[in-house]
């Protein structure tokens, strides 16, 4: 029940040259679905990454950051859905190192030129073997093409796969961008097991490259209801083949820098808004704005206070105006010398509250039209700076309770 | 389906002197239930108070705050179920301050000696008429025995009334300790429009008495998981009536206010606790206990962010011994430094975590046993400094959803 959400369809999605994708049913946790992906990239390719802020960092976390930290090229992403490998010890490690060492030794690299993403249950210790028996089968089945089948691949709570491509022009030369990423409960920051990779076939400098995911995902996948960064598995990497006909991006001056970081940037808040959509049990996709802050910590604090509140999303799964509850969670963001009387709220086109109180002219009846809709714009001004944000969220529903009540069974 | 949580009997309830309490129906919100209660204080008596830190703070809030900076003695409370008179403006403001006239009028004091709370829907304006009109026959029905039924007057979405009561002795002499409490949802802190009103015949010193009220609640009131002081309309007063055969207690050393803090923290937390049984669906109780923290701050974070996580208490409803999320829930709450190596982690009596992953014994059939219980406790060891806190929280059931989806209509 995805919000206004469709499966991508293959001949949308860019190939992105230097990059190749196989799958396997390696029965990680269910029988009779892919939940193996491999990802090889070709010599010369460089990539960087963002992970989790976690203090119980997954196992995979650990091993991608060590092995990213030797700064040589990455030639294979192994991602695995139904196990988190977190809460696993000394034995997590060594199973995410075995399963970088079977890709290793298929596509004749080091093992630390490969990087391993797990997404499932915590505290479980990967079946390893079952990988290492799986992975010749991702090998075999590699395509170019097939971004469309590696979104599935990836999900675990995901009911629609979740990719995004564009096409470019950099100096007269076609520049691809194309991405896949998966997420599940969308309530609250504990829960994101996201997991994103984007590729582009243009070539960027390491440090500079570093530099963008870290704009990007600020501005994307941070920007889900979710704190992207407080899972054990969260991982969003990019990937720069640098097979496109162009010269590398050495500096984030160039005007190449922008024109491709503006192109990535869609591909992400696409596929971060395609995860608030397929939130779990979402019925409704809403868009929180927050303008006229001092800075935009301020805007942060309350669109996720806003976010995040249960009062607020059940509120909009019942498509009640119950209005009440933005005003306490906008209070609730403990804005610092916070004039209430500063404060507008709108709800969609109608002004629901002015100067810090019910609007003047506010009647219920225009609010309950605009709680029909299922994609929802609630904006809040505050009066009082420069700044904003826009964060991306969904309601919650009896189907999130089930949904996470019988998660594993 | 509150969790083992009883209505209170008017005998198990020791009168305070001093205190008389009335009520009405003043079908603020709906018709033939008691929703206006009136506390009658005798001249003489101290009174201190904590309340919300939300920015939209109530209007009641607002006049409370300045009343009880004009020093006097207080003489009423006037309390409101149904509406929370926020998000109202001046004329909210306006409608508070003419329930502590009408009040005043009928008991010839000065209306600044009337305290009014509110708690309901908000941005909604008070029908204040109907309060003056009401107020006129609660103090008819005035009686010192009648603390179960205020406890009943005061609730919204609770199931169970919720009131406690203690007798010590304080120098021979015997001391009584009652209050009563309300809440709403458990789930988050933007959503508990919680209510407590503690009166003791003690006589205490108006500085030692604000002392007071600040140390019980932050051992009770502010360790339910929700944040007490994150809501609109969050108020705890206490009240000392002075009518007990005892001198004053006039410094926080006088080992009297040991003895007297002790009792009413005991009241305190018994409600804090019944407020967490009553959480909006609540069907599992759940005490969190986390120690060997550095000091307390560490452990309040990591307490409340287990007890703030809707994966946690999804899995509790479900019985789903799921317990990685808990893992990810300590993980989450940014304790700096954090060496999860250190961690263990109990679930009842199952150790599920030691030494942070997965116990060596651990069997998943003993964690399911306890989860079948209604009664359950986590506890978090750090094993890294002398610090601890206790947390009481609900689980998250389909009814929590239905409760709040449901709430206006």
């Amino acid at each position: 029940m995805a919000v206004n959400l469709k499966p991508p369809r293959a001949e949308d999605l860019w190939p992105v040259s230097g990059i190749e994708l196989g799958f396997a049913e390696a029965g990680l946790r269910k029988a009779n679905r892919r939940d193996l992906m491999l990802m090889q990239i070709a010599p010369g390719a460089r990539i960087a990454g963002v992970f989790t802020q976690n203090s119980f960092a997954a196992a995979p976390v650990v091993v991608c950051r060590r092995h990213l930290g030797f700064g040589q090229n990455v030639r294979a992403l192994v991602v695995n859905a139904g196990n988190a490998n977190c809460g696993t010890g000394a034995r997590g490690i060594d199973a995410a190192l075995r399963s970088c060492a079977a890709a290793a030794r298929l596509m004749d690299c080091e093992p630390s030129a490969v990087l391993p993403f797990s997404t499932g249950v915590i505290l479980e210790h990967l079946p390893v073997e079952r990988i290492e028996a799986a992975l010749p089968r991702c090998l075999e089945s590699m395509g170019a093409s097939r971004w469309a089948e590696a979104a599935s691949a990836i999900m675990t709570t995901d009911t629609v796969p979740k990719a995004a491509s564009r096409r470019i022009t950099i100096a007269g030369e076609p520049v691809t961008v194309t991405g896949i990423a998966k997420g599940v409960g969308m309530l609250c920051p504990n829960m994101a097991t996201m997991l994103a990779f984007i590729a582009t076939d243009a070539a960027v400098d390491g440090a500079v490259l570093a530099r963008m995911v870290k704009e990007v995902a600020d501005v994307s996948f941070n920007r889900v209801s979710v704190d992207g960064d407080t899972s054990t598995n969260d991982s969003f990497v990019l990937i720069a083949t640098a097979r496109a006909h162009l010269p590398e991006i050495s500096v984030s001056t160039d005007p190449s820098y922008q024109t491709l970081r503006a192109a990535v940037i869609e591909v992400a808040q696409q596929l971060a808004q395609a995860i608030a959509r397929d939130g779990e049990g979402a019925t409704k996709f809403m868009t929180v704005e927050v303008n006229g802050t001092r800075n935009e910590e301020e805007a942060v604090a309350i669109a996720k206070s806003i976010a995040h509140s249960p009062l607020v999303k059940t509120a909009f799964f019942a498509s009640d105006p119950n209005l009440g509850r933005l005003l306490m969670a906008i209070g609730n963001a403990q804005v610092e010398d916070l004039d209430t009387a500063g404060v507008d709220l709108f709800l969609g086109p109608v002004k629901v509250i002015e100067r810090g109180e019910r609007a003047a002219g506010y009647e219920e009846a225009a609010a309950a039209r605009v709680m029909q809709e299922n994609e929802i714009v609630i904006r809040v001004e505050l009066n009082r700076g420069p700044a904003g944000t826009t964060v991306w969220t969904c309601d919650f529903s009896y189907d999130y309770v089930k949904i996470n009540a019988e998660y594993r069974t």
